[in-house]
């Protein structure tokens, strides 16, 4: 099938883009994508493609923009239960005490979650995956963390695999048991670290050698969703009140000698040192960032760790600070966006948004802003080999907006500018207006 | 037909909320809406009322929440060709006055908007309309103001009645050819005043009368636009650099005096005295009202002038200020919300986002500003006899919502929760998600 575009194709094409090299959208204005089967088989102008490929289906996007799909690499999308009581009792000045004695903060959503069969996690979760889907992420991280115990935990897994399974959106595994420290530890939290290293983490690693679904069998496949590795990410909240230094330190090591790929959410509060912890462990990704020390900036620029900002956090919060992007570029930083959904600070299902609040409060130029939730977010997952760029080879994950100018992602402001989907190949038409049933 | 909603049903029944009085949802749970062709019939809890009109046809809402239709009393959702490149420029640092020499800002709209085609306004608009109906805005106001002389005014006011008449979302329409200070006029801005009191007041009056289709046949319609007045709305950008107070009044009170009700843009920027003079005057609403002073406050909550706060605009300026919506509370003010769709500062088609931002930056409860976009919207177009709640008599103009718990609107960030919209009695179905073509 040829995708011809009469507007902007978004070619992204090339390796992630480090500091103030980040932008360059490889644009090519009336050009072209010829898709074969699940993957992207050749790019170029669209004189030039309608005369080799004559004789191809053609799909018509005249006068739209071209893209590839938005990858979304930091998600807590799992999860049972809602915490709207919790969001107006914020919003009323209720303290974070007030707010846990009322039975809410994350404690609420373990709870629910720990409680929840697999089929309700399920349930639960499915429509919210379809609308990010519908909002233009073709290809999702998504974390655990809501179980804090090994049951719960592996349920969370279970649940990121049949969705990712189900598709069409496409998922990748965290392990994040270090997210909280859960209530039965609250006396004795350095007992949960322990716990982690020593039960949890063996345990999350011999589950996932036994889902030969897709650690095995779907590995051999093109579009498998395994190619960095076996195991999923580890990942730990390096924070006042959850992880120290330290604890990270213990947990990422143990898991990094187990062979898991590792993640980290660092400075989001304060700044313990959790990010040059993640470029010194070669950590896929740190996440957050918001009040990192210049010395872990620079560390992170020097490393292959991605900077990770999830700007509809403090959005959600409605606090007044941001991940200091321009300081982040400076240090030669890999730098990618994400939503960090999840039922406490930022329930956002859309990219675009983020691409929205990242141009606003990152400073982020639109196309910044593009490739910083497209390639270098599918680099931020490990998957920059398959996704997050229009180059022959790669996946065939596209978006088209129904848009004249690649620039209205970011200038426009809490609606929906996808018009067609395209997952693995597959066209998904979205967005009918309204319709009279 | 039987609307059934084994949740929530806001009924927000009774008059316009005035200061922390404000947020009344008179929810009813397990209630259900009897609506006999554009009308509503009758109110009431599911049980009586499935007892009562056992033989309707019945719409099962079970578990979602039911509400009156969103109204946004400020847009100014007609104009020709967009302003993307400015977005970025800004981003980028550039001045204001960088930006209006690369040919930006209102006049580019302007311009783009006086060479348009009333077919290619129409052409250009419909999308915008029918995204806002989509995100559930079933009656806008929208305004002229990118023609800034007579014949390009009248064209968007054309453009608005055709639109209207179009549906499914209803318009109310504003005439501001006050809202900036023509190119032409640049050297004389007062004799622009000047040319709106003595010529186009006077050519915009004939023309709305000479307008059968709306000023005179629909009229005698349970369902015609136009119930308030038969002449639109006029309304004044007063702000430094537009219209001072001096001309701002000169204005409204010409239009007053031929029988046009008045709406004010005040305080955006500059505290002038708009807000008091809105007030004075019997405007129906004053708009923007961030750096409002006490007195003007004051002055606003012992008048029926409604406040309309757009939180959209400091948004999409990545600006720090909000309208200081307690100080409004305690004011007993009359407080509504919209988006101020527009090419500059906030493209922005979604009522629930300005919600999302009512919250987190008015401080808004999620009722308050579910009433601020509803009710007391309504009143702001001076509508809230015929729309803006579920009581009997009002016109049927309903959402369905998606979430078990009116407190997800506010909540979450950057979606639309919207299913089902029912416009004057017909039902539209919404968002059906991706489908594989």
């Amino acid at each position: 099938m040829l995708i011809h575009s009469a507007g902007q194709l978004l070619t992204i094409s090339g390796s992630s883009q480090r500091g103030h090299a980040l932008g360059d959208l490889g644009i090519i204005e009336n050009g072209a994508v010829l898709i074969e089967d699940d993957l992207i088989v050749a790019v170029g102008p669209s004189d030039e493609m309608c005369a080799i490929y004559a004789g191809e289906e053609t799909l018509d996007a005249s006068g739209r923009v071209v893209m590839p799909g938005l990858v979304d690499p930091h998600t807590h999308a799992v999860w049972a239960g809602d915490r709207a009581a919790e969001f107006e009792m914020r919003i009323q000045g209720k303290t974070y005490l007030e707010i846990m004695l009322a039975g809410g903060g994350i404690a609420s959503t373990v709870r629910k979650t720990r409680s929840a069969s697999l089929d309700d996690l399920l349930a639960e979760t499915r429509p919210r995956l379809r609308r990010m889907f519908a909002h233009g992420t073709t290809t999702a991280e998504v974390k655990s963390g809501y179980g804090l115990e090994i049951e719960t935990e592996i349920k969370m897994l279970e649940a990121i695999l049949a969705l990712d399974a189900e598709g069409p959106i496409e998922l990748a595994p965290t392990f994040l048991g270090a997210h909280a420290i859960p209530p039965e530890y609250k006396v004795h939290p350095h007992g949960y670290t322990d716990l982690i290293c020593n039960e949890m983490l063996p345990a999350i690693k011999e589950w996932a050698v036994s889902r030969r679904q897709w650690a095995g069998d779907r590995s051999q496949s093109p579009t498998t969703n395994n190619q960095l590795t076996d195991l999923p990410f580890t990942d730990v909240f390096c924070e006042t009140g959850a992880f120290s230094l330290e604890q990270s330190r213990q947990i990422l090591e143990t898991a990094r000698d187990l062979g898991f790929p590792l993640k980290i959410h660092a400075d989001e509060f304060d700044n313990l040192g959790g990010a040059a912890l993640a470029a010194e462990l070669g950590a896929v990704s740190a996440d957050h960032l918001v009040v990192t020390s210049e010395e872990d900036i620079t560390a992170l620029g020097a490393s292959s760790t991605v900077a990770v900002s999830l700007p509809c956090t403090p959005f959600g919060l409605a606090e007044g600070s941001y991940t200091p992007a321009k300081d982040f570029l400076d240090a030669n930083c890999l730098l990618a966006i994400a939503t960090d959904i999840n039922p406490g600070t930022a329930w956002c299902e859309s990219m675009q948004f983020t691409i929205t609040l990242a141009c606003r409060y990152l400073r982020l130029t639109p196309a910044q802003a593009i490739v910083a939730a497209t390639l270098n977010a599918a680099a931020a997952i490990g998957r920059a080999d398959r996704i997050g760029s229009l180059d022959p080879g790669k996946q065939a994950d596209l978006l088209i907006l129904d848009v004249p100018d690649y620039r209205h992602l970011g200038y426009r402001i809490g609606g929906n500018l996808v018009q067609t989907v395209i997952k693995k190949g597959i066209v998904y038409t979205l967005y009918p207006l309204p319709s009279n049933s």
